[in-house]
């Protein structure tokens, strides 16, 4: 048997859900929060397919100030009430320590961002709540150095933390960033913290993200965070690397194929 | 279905035996052949786990000039013997423009180097036989000079060109390379030519030799080229990535489930 | 003549002093303020050798959370007694949105460190201030983002923004950081605002600190951001690449003699 | 005083001219070598400059088999003829193994390409000559594997070796390269061979050429590798980073300035 989850300590997100157990968890939804008509369509597809977990972002960290920088409250607000129309649990990012309190009342994982990963006021400040925290690696930070952040949140008693693979960046331009399937193992091996991949942005193209999605749990992650849009064209927020739903089904069955040769189910 | 291997167009290494056709094939072998019996141990293991084909090193290209630089002429030797005993096709390198002949003569696919990627002459060389050429991308060129190098070989008439990815240069230094999946599942979509994986380089650790090569056969590789070692301890080469040869039952079982989920075998 | 400043727009930091005009400054200092001794130390021999800023750390982002995270409050007050007894001028860092204040009362720039260059609540936060505020390069941010960081301070309203090339993480290791030379290049020609250059990060070894100060003033630096320790062993940060005191007339000379060569002064 | 130099042990390429003393030598000329009329122009230009070296290219390791590859022979001759002309010296790149003994018979100094610098059978035919060898470092290798390769040429008993730096590759994409001023103060200081820089490979852009050369030589480079046409819009390779002729004297002038200040000439 492959049993690459045993020294994993799960984290039970609801009495029945726990992530780094038995289950790959698929945590599936919009880059962007843009509407209540959007974002429904996509909770109802995530949960027709099996998902438990919606993922959309309200406050858009954004390379431009000139780009939408997401709903805010309102868009906390509409990720709770679909997600609470399909039973689904949220997650979300919380971009900043001011946004902390308002996030943990709305979501039920907060998400740190690539970019936040070594912005230690928020660790510190997520640290002392006790949320589960799934935690995005720096695009540009060492295995080692996303440990430390990791410890960073530990160190004020939370240790409720998912890590996050997201891809790096490398010389490669042909792709947004390189997925790194040697860290996720390597991190599996050497922590008890469970780890998902994010094949969308760890590819930043359509074309590529279900085979990404299938090396992320071939090489043994316990989830994903994948962006879906009804009409990626038109999405807001990285339209190039936004599943259309259509696609859902491909995702859900690839990687259910995957984990039922490691001896894991998809959830 | 994933489909992962339509486009591609197989190579035939035999009448019976292609790459890129529906199994993922097995190439494994001692970094550099050190002698008969080494080789022979490492033949005969991959014979028994049904494996078709042996690799191994005559010619070693080695950073520092004092060390160990492979067998040369009767590193080939012993590599054709070993593998004709049991039945298997021999793939070697080839290190400069004036070993071709004899490696075309001993050998069933001729290796190009990660290092000699865009030494235009032996590509140029391997390009007028019509041997199988198995093409390393270099540890830090970019997919589109992966693909031009291939375009150089192609150019003086061999299309039998069988693409390698070993693993990138990235910051990460827990880890000898970056494996990347994405450009596996690149090439496979954009290119007809079939396309490995080397686990070993791409880690660098024999603890994640066994996830990179779940990861890449996953994400649609054709083969995979990994290093045994009867005694990793004391191989003159890549100590600490040989897998031993007690782990190879493991690494055979583990990529035909993950081969297997995707509708193809492995041999 | 080079003429390397013309189009740059020079921040006048004091009604004599003005960054990113003919003088390049010197801003040296700690990398941690550790007690009154040690920085009013500093701050002296800066003074005796013509500098007028004294760089210096009170809130210290530390990858693991077990290191000495700075003096906080008080190291803002010494910093702010030693610079006024020798009439220099502090710069640094706020770490979060909620130092803002606190160091726009102390400091005369504000600086945003390499790990925040995208953590836009601060920058907006800054942005919302009108004090000069010197901008680190994410180590491993293009150029691109780098400008566009500057713009989400420049969308709040502030202009004074001095941008600071820090050095770059690449894959060499001999260096903890690779001096992008051409960056600062690009940017003096395609901005209007001043650049400096931080050859102590940018090499993180005291043997190449000097080298990496004249090739930054070469390439058209108009400032240097220079850690200094009276005691470098017994540093409690950056130990390996804090210069000691009496490298500072060799640090003042060889920089002096490259701006002098560019008819541009040093102070 | 600098004194950068102390520890390199000079070349004689001449009895009058050596490479690692008090002067900075300018090596100049095209990428291609496209024509007798086009090369004697350049070669007029570096001669009436001060230059002493004449820089040219017969064969042209390109990423395309489509590309302009060069007029091989004709070109070393066009090279040899011109030069001797003007009484300058001819440095060119031998591509492979087979070459060197016609590059060795044209040329004063043999110039390893950076996609060659670990083609160790090229490394150990050069190093069987008594030749000058100017090792590009590998824009994928480190400042150790550099060393190791100037190794291989050194352990056949030829040590007149010139190390030069001419960028390496990083993620960032506004230029072709990044000038790394940290390896030429750490080789300089670290071995006893000469040290040059290729500014328009570091770069890759005309208009940040001078930049990378003024920083270089202020780093302590003993030399630099320039690229000129006469019209560059025009040039068969190269087209976006070969100065044209009429910026020679800012190139001259700008880095005679940097090597006086440091106390150096530059011929």
């Amino acid at each position: 048997m492959v049993n690459l989850h045993t020294p994993t300590k799960p984290i039970f997100l609801t009495p029945e859900l726990a992530i780094g157990a038995c289950d790959v968890l698929l945590m599936a939804g919009p880059c962007s929060v843009e509407s209540y008509v959007q974002t429904r369509a996509i909770a109802e597809a995530v949960y027709h397919h099996g998902g438990k977990i919606l993922r959309g972002g309200a406050f858009k960290p954004r390379t431009s100030p000139h780009s939408f920088q997401g709903l805010g409250l309102e868009g906390l607000q509409i990720l709770r009430d679909v997600a609470d129309e399909f039973g689904l649990l949220v997650i979300t990012e919380a971009l900043g320590v001011e946004h902390v309190p308002l996030v943990a009342e709305y979501a039920d994982i907060i998400q740190i961002g690539s970019r936040n990963m070594q912005h230690y006021p928020l660790l510190w400040a997520v640290g002392e709540t006790e949320m589960p925290v799934l935690l995005k690696r720096g695009f540009m930070s060492t295995i080692a150095e996303w440990l430390a952040a990791a410890e960073h949140i530990a160190s004020r008693g939370n240790e409720h933390i998912i890590l996050c693979e997201r891809g790096i960046r490398t010389f490669e331009t042909a792709t947004r960033n390189t997925l790194d399937t040697n860290a996720i193992a390597l991190v599996k091996q050497t922590t008890h913290f469970p780890v998902v991949a994010d094949p969308s942005h760890a590819t930043g193209r359509v074309d590529l993200v279900l085979a990404a999605a299938r090396a992320a749990v071939a090489a043994g992650a316990d989830g994903l965070l994948v962006e879906l849009h009804p009409n990626p064209a038109e999405a807001l927020s990285d339209s190039d690397q936004s599943l259309p739903l259509e696609m859902l089904p491909q995702l859900v069955g690839q990687t259910k194929m995957i984990a039922t040769a490691l001896g894991r189910n998809l959830s």
